[in-house]
């Protein structure tokens, strides 16, 4: 599963346009270099519409919006939606501001979006669910747990058929649904989460991979929360050897990112379809 | 000695709102994460206050001042200082242009802050008196040394009475300063100064500390500059051991940071009282 | 060859302006750092003057230009050039964007450049030449190889005479050129081109080396060049020695600038006068 996902990442090396935030482009700008795609990060309007037709996907981080990337996200998103160019949405802390709900109103009342990727807290919030959003994280009490997974398969594969787009739900356990299936992803570890921009890291690693995938868009989200998934295990696992801390496990993380093959994904991989 | 900060800091996990500068924000965000905190860094003026004012505490930092960024700082401190929420202000390259120095007349003129922290020649600056600030970095002339230690020690204790704010003063020895008593701190090395970014990083560590801590400012600070020289010092031990530069330092300085316990504290800090 | 140019970078230690992008601005702090040399990232068209018109050199990189960085960029410069402090311009995506290329041209025809550094594709679109840049990545096709080498040497050395400023170019083969006068340098390696920021990297260590050495641009544009090509041969030598990835190799890469010395240097590098 996921070979030929991961081929045509590195054969076609997708050009991503990111329009994300300040805190972690570096390291968004990093993951897609490591998957092997070339990364864009330009924000001016004046360019965003020029950069996003003619990139493989395009990547919408609301980590930290202001005026003029806000203006710059519409362009990008709709010279995008134009040219057919998939659109990946990270809707970072939303709930967390009416600011950012109000901006993701916007773009959902006049875009088309490939992929929505989140937490769950900002995937709820999205859905219009009740949810407990502690600033840019999840709030604990609405993890995905074995408890409550098939409640929340189905509230996100209904929320993926009203959107129109693929739901990427990253946490303890993934879930990755379109109206008819879901991918259950269970690789990753809690340090991931104590790194900044693990999750903007993950949505432009999904842009990457949408965008060598135009066709299969499910299977290319699915397949990048697999891969970082089993990064964020072979990250944790060189850290403990190492005696390392947070410093470490970022930069095994985005080492095992840069080495991952078909084979080590199979190998590490935790996944199933519902 | 500040086994019960460290404790609260973990447990209670405050959500810190950082302001900070694009330069080292990635920094601040994954320092604030590695002591056990949850950091938010939005700036834009439409949500500061809403954020500001349930957070644990808030950290402004003018390292890179704009427009619509200092119009963000307003509104989130205003709305800390009415909810009540501590404010650590970082006053970056003090003296290096009048921009900045007006910048800090307005926000000292208008508002409350728990701990103003920076090098020696931005604190001398703060104060009125003659400073010899080289951009962001502090001039040799202004260290602090055993020779003008008590003189130094007078100096940020009066300004402390004046701002009503401790005072966090870092270099070689650190000074960590209310009106009637002064932490001195001697841990950490010159390599720190050979790290951009660790001065904003203490700020956003003292922010944390603060956040988990209101009712002990003085002593919150203090530990947090104990932490990030403990940190020094173990960072640079094991960069010596692996033959590493600037980059293996930085990666260690995190990771020390994310693995301090309070007996790891306790053996290294060197810290008096006057 | 360069050791004097080496050791002032290291006595002297400029004040480095850089107003260069978001998305790579800390490593470019930290590589001036690593150097020796002190970094100030100031982009507020409220102080860029007054910074740069006592800085050593300045810095000026389009990577991610708006409105209001490109306003602080015009202030900057003309200090600089009233000033007599020497600008390094990094045309990064020359040829991406109608936006960038006008930018240029305003800049081109109000003001004196020391040097003008990027890769080969973003070289050609400033000399008006077809192009084919990939983003912010050079295009395939337009690889100095040692085919066109000989042409390649004749086109920059004319540029730099239009232009009244040193050309320096990177890529597998690097051109550093006067009008009389190339440095052809062939250290460094291809993983450099996976990890982010690297050619901004060397625009500011450009610039830091520029900062010290006023009176030989030229040498210092082509030292910085082969400093920054002999740390990725090392880096890509200790990475593999790791067993690790673009995450390894970018701190080793820190590393290696910041443990440079002349004798290391000498004996890594490969370069030729034409």
């Amino acid at each position: 599963m996921f070979e030929q996902i991961l081929d045509n990442v590195r054969q076609r090396a997708p050009l991503i346009h990111c329009i994300t935030n300040y805190i972690t482009t570096n390291d968004c700008a990093n993951i897609v270099l490591a998957c092997g795609a070339s990364p864009t990060m330009a924000e001016a309007e004046q360019e965003a519409a020029d950069i996003a037709s003619v990139a493989g996907a395009v990547d919408i981080n609301i980590g930290n919006l202001n005026t003029m990337t806000v203006r710059a996200m519409h362009r990008a998103i709709a010279a995008a939606n134009q040219a057919g160019v998939p659109v990946v949405l990270d809707p970072v802390g939303a709930g967390a501001s009416a600011y950012r709900m109000d901006t993701l109103r916007e773009f959902f009342s006049a875009y088309q979006f490939a992929v929505v990727r989140g937490n769950v807290s900002e995937l709820l919030a999205v859905g219009g669910a009740a949810s407990n959003t502690k600033g840019v994280d999840a709030g604990a009490a609405d993890a995905v747990t074995e408890e409550n997974l098939e409640e929340r398969v189905a509230f996100f594969k209904q929320l993926s058929a009203s959107l129109g787009a693929v739901v990427s739900v990253s946490g303890a356990i993934d879930i990755i649904a379109s109206p008819e299936r879901a991918y259950i992803c269970r690789n990753g570890h809690p340090m991931m989460s104590r790194v900044t921009g693990t999750g903007c890291m993950l949505s432009a690693l999904t842009a990457a991979f949408c965008g060598a995938n135009h066709d299969q868009i499910l299977e290319a989200a699915a397949a990048a929360t697999a891969v970082m998934g089993v990064a964020g295990d072979i990250a944790r696992k060189k850290t403990e050897e190492m005696g390392g801390g947070t410093g470490t496990f970022r930069v095994c993380l985005m080492d095992a990112v840069s080495l991952m093959d078909a084979q080590t994904l199979q190998g590490g991989m935790n996944i199933e379809i519902r």
